[in-house]
């Protein structure tokens, strides 16, 4: 193992991270040259850039972003070199147009194939964790994907049952008991189960990717108030309320339900490792009223680690340079501990189980 | 009409402020003190404390507060002096016990019945608004009352229909289209109707009480992402969206709907000067997040001044001197600030129809 002059501790062996690039019309190869260009942030793993190598030129040459030698590849090569950037392609040599802030069903191929083959080398162990730019629900739809997302997608092709959205940041973690469905379909799907899945997630994460020994886990009321004893809502004396009961038998630390709106008033969240919300708006708006710009977006309960920025393709300012690389990067740098973590704690396992054998 | 000699600006008659103790047994009492015992705060009007001498001084003396000369009378004097502070006693002498975190029917009635009597005080115009300490839903139920809060109730006495809770802070006011009821009700709730009336009362509310002439209103989605084009719910498409194009033909400047996640995520609201929420948390918790402490809250469409601090009894702190006066202090602001302004359009407006006359 070699030894940082500078910090004097150990280095160890950079984590590769497989980042695609999103849909070719939106700011995703924007924040990615952006990050690219981060001398700081690239210190620390080795990137291998998924998608086209067309788009990447095209949109550093408009936006005037520096552009690294490129080492246009079909599959991941065994040593990657800070010389040249890495590039897998999966277009075949047909790149398709970019049409700054255009939905285009050829966009939206590009992206979703993108995705696939990123999870594709984290299966294979070719990549540690991989990041995803952001891509147009509209434009896969038109490209005949059946997913409305990224998370779907990849828990489709890694066989994954049980995941759950969070969002992270440097003081707040948040996952979600529902996700994407109008606030009507909420308090039915809003279930013991339901609950308790989501509260082994995050748990189970906390430990596996954060590093956290005994999570303390909060959980906040479905209604205004947490239901006000019953006055205002049933959900929280009938379903969550037993749900966290169930959970403590299980052993797990959780806490709550909490009245939403108080406890991000008061700053409760800062006592927890991580807090459940009911619904998208319930655990979106305070997450992104505190952490904008710097929240990432990682997807609890993969096989593979796998995080993104929590924005969108923000087609309207797409090809303009304005838009801000630090979500991107704060998700670089979440893939990159949590894969390092994770390779710790296989190697620990190992070192345990093998000496075990020895003994 | 005098001079103020350190600001050279001409001092308006101070407004009469009725202040309710609120619950006996809560901090309610505790941040009236704090409050009179603030000589910046108190250059500004003449108090009128409503509710009891006994529980006033039962709490000076258990938290060591400081306690003006008390002048206890039936009803407002004519003129307020600063040295001896108006109790207005409505015990009739038979003060409850003050019991600190207690949940009592003695002590809801005398929440109540103070909040009766200072509303009356502002109908006869002997008071020019009213600030509320904070009641127990509990202790207002065990004494009978059938009303879920203050609001009701006001709205009850001054027979009010359509009213809507305002919270106010410097840089940010949120009305909201339904309260106090279970997220399972909410979309049957947000009607055509309901959006329309919350604007109308916002919009009046915004040129009457905070002095601005062409209001700017945006309005939040009921679902994720605004409901994503009808992907994640119809209510935008089908209730919302017409809702703000009647709006505008009836000549309110009307934005929206946004997304509730991202439109306080980059702080859009500060482009607007009022924020219309669909359900309470989705306005609570963004309000509280940027907001806690100084958050007022105001009740629009009254024909009365009221606000009132955006917390509540407290009981886990009662009689400890742990209470914060911070947002009751912006409450009594708030209540100087909207009164005056009443009062000048008032005269304003009396002063055009007079010259009018005399034309």
């Amino acid at each position: 193992m070699s030894i940082d002059l500078e910090s004097r501790k150990p280095v160890r062996p950079r984590p590769r991270i497989a980042i695609t690039l999103g849909d070719p019309n939106g700011v995703g190869p924007e924040i990615v040259l952006k990050c690219l260009s981060d001398s700081r942030l690239m210190k620390f793993f080795d990137p291998i850039i998924v998608g086209s190598a067309e788009v990447l030129r095209k949109h550093a040459e408009v936006l005037e972003l520096p552009l690294p030698e490129l080492q246009v590849v079909g599959d991941v090569p065994e040593r990657i070199t800070p010389e040249r950037l890495v590039v897998v392609d999966v277009t075949g040599g047909k790149a398709p147009e970019v049409e700054f802030g255009k939905i285009t069903a050829e966009g939206g191929k590009l992206a979703m194939e993108s995705v696939r083959r990123a999870v594709q080398l984290c299966l294979d162990g070719k990549a540690d964790a991989m990041v995803t730019a952001p891509i147009s629900k509209e434009a896969i739809s038109l490209a005949g994907y059946r997913e409305p997302g990224h998370t779907e997608f990849i828990a489709r092709l890694t066989g994954t049952r049980r995941y759950t959205m969070m969002m992270v940041s440097d003081d707040l973690r948040i996952g979600l008991v529902t996700g994407h469905i109008p606030i009507w379909d909420v308090p039915k799907r809003v279930t013991r189960q339901a609950i308790l899945e989501t509260i082994e997630i995050i748990h189970e994460s906390l430990i596996q990717d954060f590093g956290i020994d005994r999570p303390k886990i909060a959980v906040l009321g479905l209604n205004p108030h947490a239901g006000d004893g019953g006055v205002l809502g049933r959900e929280e004396n009938e379903t969550i309320i037993p749900a966290l009961e169930e959970a403590r038998r299980r052993g797990y630390l959780v806490f709550g339900p909490f009245p939403a709106d108080s406890f991000f008033g008061i700053g409760a969240y800062r006592l927890y490792d991580a807090v459940v919300a009911m619904y998208h708006d319930q655990g979106l708006i305070p997450f992104k009223t505190l952490a904008f710009e710097s929240g990432v977006n990682y997807t609890a309960g993969l096989p593979i680690v796998r995080t993104s920025p929590d924005h969108g393709t923000a087609y309207n300012i797409a090809g303009q340079g304005k838009a801000s690389p630090g979500s991107m990067r704060s998700a670089i740098y979440l893939a990159i501990d949590i894969a390092r973590r994770r390779k710790e704690r296989q190697q620990a396992a190992a070192a345990t189980s093998s000496s075990a054998a020895a003994s």
